[in-house]
């Protein structure tokens, strides 16, 4: 069997079937992103992701060698990552002037999902890289980023964020990574970092390092930490390379999976580094960056989901095992196709479902993060936008890590013994995926953000706004008869969880606040589960339109079978979400009442 | 950190006080095993597989080594196999005669436990060997058991199970493999099989394959399979050994996990076996070994499961990290044991309830074959004690498994960026468990025989008993105060199963049969939650029992922690898996409805 990833078909489906991404095309900015534009670009994109990504991924299994402070690559990464950036993919939503495509934002996001899906230990490179630059874009002063910026967003120079070190990981206000300031205005950093992906590697001339660390005499904890750019080889004012910079790796973590991309252990030791941003400001600047760093963990995420998908659907269709279950005892029958199988197909559907929802939910996220900043948009919708994007967000790290996980572990499953072994893609997207629930700041974190930061945040009207938003699909379902029943179903969840939010947060303000926290991981995880019922109504609302449109022949299973999978999430998954409501609105007291010592 | 397993505290509770094991020692076959006895043989394994075993299981993951047809185990797994069949923990169930102890079967579960939770890799040997060694024993001639078994059960020969081929795996039926009778009535059997276990290794003096192949002219599907035994080396008469009986291991696989058991590729050419058991009966007698099979696979993943939960405890007591919530804001706040932060915290009772609930199963359905095997049982209970095994196997097999996996996800999250990496044991525990949900019939197959076997099995018989073993716990629950919330609780979910399989079961008897086939696994995975809310009960009353009757202080949180725990299930989980009782009611239309072409 081929190894594959996801075809185009979904995603065209919601660039233009239910977000119009065309409609971008009447502002100045996205003039020449017209459907046939989107299309091609998403076309170059798998192109690229099946012919010279994918087929790398098996290698970057076997892992990256480290030597005397030097790492390396797998070999085959290298002409990948050539090809990437000759291709200009690195920085495709970024300004034209710093060498990007200013591309929309869903775009970005369609391709991204494509090569991360491909392999995703090779993509976190350039978008380490991408995410380093684009902080020195944000935050840096003009100098530093007519240094930096092109050169990282053509690929030349790499980078990299070093936050981590051994006691401080989730509580980054613990760390001891110091700074001093030189005569020069510039600084001499000292300290131990882990846990640094590509922080040492050959695949650039250069690593741009932008580091956390405290200046002398600073504040304990998050108020006394500021952000530096440490290059690996110091950089001439004129951008040619200097000496070194004495950031040293120490080694390498051998991991789950994830081999191809390193895991730095590095060590700096009067390595000189210029600021950016503010002294003691730094974990501001950085936060500045947070929302598109988890945004794109998401998105790595659903990546590794929707190749195990692919593959799955894949194999169903080729594996031969068993006859059916209506020939039961007939010795003679046929053996069929594992997808015609009920259990099968239950699983293949559990995948499409959560894989086609999670899609939705990231883009209409993209959405977001465009509408908040396009000029033709209301200051009074741009508002609503950012508060969308603030509540989603954690649900988009979070809900798409622990989802993802699931479906990569169900993609095994459709396997069989095969899904198993190393010849097969589908373990290694598993062990991949695991990661993203973990860093970008766990999905614990991400639970306690929501209901301790973005629940409240603004008198909850992000969230009712998001509820306002669900409303309004609900009503324009509730129009077409077939989906009369699924829209009522989504309006009582929508309903259940404003009041279980309501209760939740109450509880969050009064001395029981530990109890409420601790129900914070089931909030999220029943949110998201509200939010893809949410969005699979849109999806069968908009199916339901074309196919009243009518639809060629070939594609009319694609569309009523949009349909039959809100159908199925309405019937399979909402029941449960329902329940899980029921819980957190007891937020019990047990888990707290369960004494530390108990736990043997 | 250190890496541990589980310690023996909670055992010791479900052997005395919940199932009382003591009991045993009243009836002629079990008089040495008292709780004396009982807690020093836990304690002598505990010894053995922290000391002796544990050591090895990340030597285990570096894997076996194959070259020109030969496997290489682990060196670390000579001394420990060594040691372990010297202490005679290979046959601990089995008759004295044959050089088993003769142990209660709830006994060997918990030793098992502990063996499988140091390292699963190295347990498959002895475990696969002692499950053919019992084949032998069960369906051999006499002189089959007196060639093989005892010198099985001592470990000096090992055993393995020959069933898969590329193009049988669920399908055993299709199996292609052939036996050609010879005049001295030895078979000549021929074929390729796949995923053999233990298949050829260097731990003992001579591997016995057990073998399925269909002799010449013998009819196609399963009604025309045979079994065989197929020594590596063949065996004279006298039990020594002759010359190689053409059995060749061409490969191992790559896999996810479990590097330290190898699984071969075998192609067997003309090599001599002998019938075990009658021609065309080989399925049928397979079968006889599958519950103790499949029960053998739930408490492999359980073991994974088990150890997991013992090293994220382990680790939230060491690892510091973040102020107290209360504290939030106090820059000057000192930082906690991440025990102490409410979303660690529901992780770790997460895996507790699980882990508890789960060992609970294990050693009632332990209980179940004991007691369908004992003289001082009446024939009637015996028969329930059938029907109760019938029907709890698939859950044991399938839900533990499933189950043990999240578990073991939920124990690399609580250790953050270190559960990622393989310093520290718990990407390990994942990759190693995720089998079980695999092998020894896949979990979807294990689903389908639950609904479409074991649930209409004598009328529904054992399904009934069940519920009203349910019903005893709830009435004896009822009579204490602090319990009746929960008892209701548990009586509610119990009856509402009663409906779901009600209504489940006639659909599966209806033209809707695939409808219903497609609701199999959620039935199994809510009657599982079902079940360990019983469970929980039950535990919580004895718990309740125990503090009523006074206990020293040390041990005051851990009988108070049975409540809490039990409470935290009653309040998490029973509420969800009642919306999942919803949804299989609905028996959903949806996933036969979606084409097979609507997957893309």
């Amino acid at each position: 069997m081929a190894q594959t990833i996801t075809s185009t078909k979904d995603i065209e489906f919601l660039l233009h079937d239910v977000f119009n991404i065309a409609d971008l095309s009447k502002t100045e900015k996205f003039a020449e992103f017209n459907k046939k534009t989107v299309n091609m670009i998403v076309s170059e994109a798998r192109n690229l992701a099946v012919k010279e990504i994918l087929p790398t991924n098996i290698d970057g299994d076997n892992g990256c060698a480290f030597e005397k402070g030097k790492v390396s690559t797998p070999e085959s990464f290298k002409r990948a990552y050539k090809l990437y950036c000759e291709g200009e993919w690195l920085a495709t939503a970024d300004p034209v002037e710093y060498g990007g495509q200013d591309m929309p934002l869903m775009l970005t996001a369609a391709t991204q999902e494509l090569f991360t899906g491909a392999n995703m230990a090779f993509l976190m490179y350039p978008g380490l890289t991408h995410g380093a630059a684009k902080m020195i874009l944000e935050l840096g002063t003009e100098a530093q980023k007519k240094i930096y910026v092109k050169k990282m967003f053509a690929g030349l120079w790499t980078g990299t964020m070093l936050l981590t070190e051994p006691d401080a990981g989730t509580d980054v206000g613990a760390l001891t990574a110091t700074a001093v300031k030189n005569p020069d205005n510039t600084y001499s950093i000292t300290g131990n970092k882990i846990f640094i992906s590509g922080g040492e590697h050959d695949l650039g001339e250069n690593i741009i390092h932008t580091v956390l660390a405290r200046v002398e005499g600073a504040p304990s904890g998050t108020p006394g930490i500021s952000l530096f750019i440490v290059p690996k080889i110091k950089v001439n004012p004129d951008g040619s390379l200097g000496e070194s910079n004495n950031v040293v790796c120490t080694g390498i973590e051998e991991k789950m999976g994830l081999h191809g991309n390193c895991t730095c252990s590095l060590s700096l030791d009067n390595s000189v580094g210029t600021l950016l941003g503010e002294e003691n400001k730094g974990l501001k600047g950085m936060f500045l960056m947070m929302n598109e760093a988890r945004f794109g963990c998401g998105v790595q995420a659903f990546g590794q989901a929707a190749t195990s998908y692919a593959n799955a659907v894949s194999y169903a269709n080729e594996r031969i095992q068993s006859p059916d279950i209506l020939a039961f005892g007939q010795s003679d029958a046929p053996s069929q196709k594992i997808i015609n199988h009920p259990d099968v197909r239950r699983q293949l559907l559990f995948m499409k479902s959560h894989v086609e929802g999670l899609r939705t939910l990231i883009y209409y996220v993209a959405d977001c993060f465009q509408k908040a900043e396009l000029d033709s948009v209301s200051d009074e919708e741009k508002e609503i936008c950012r508060g969308l994007l603030e509540f989603l967000i954690p649900i988009v790290k979070a809900y798409t890590s622990d989802k993802a996980f699931e479906i990569c572990t169900q993609g095994v499953q459709v396997f069989g013994g095969y899904g198993y072994i190393s010849e097969y893609p589908q373990e290694q997207l598993l062990r991949d995926c695991k990661i993203t629930s973990i860093y970008e700041g766990t999905n614990g974190i991400q639970a306690m953000d929501l209901l301790g930061r973005k629940l409240g945040m603004k008198k909850g009207k992000p969230f009712m706004d998001l509820l306002v938003e669900m409303g309004k699909t609900v009503t324009a379902a509730r129009s077409v008869k077939a989906l009369e029943a699924m829209a009522d179903a989504v309006d009582a969840a929508k309903d259940k969880l404003g009041e279980t939010a309501f209760i939740l947060g109450g509880v969050a303000m009064s001395d029981k606040i530990l109890d409420a926290f601790g129900s914070a991981t089931p909030f999220l995880e029943v949110a998201g589960d509200v939010v893809l019922a949410w969005l699979h109504l849109m999806r069968a609302n908009v199916a339901s339109t074309v196919l009243g449109n009518g639809v060629k022949e070939k594609d009319r299973s694609f569309y009523q079978g949009q349909i039959s999978t809100a159908e199925y999430y309405m019937e399979s998954h909402l029941p449960v979400a329902l329940g899980k409501m029921e819980a957190v609105k007891k937020t019990t007291a047990s888990i707290m009442a369960t004494p530390a010592e108990a736990f043997v």
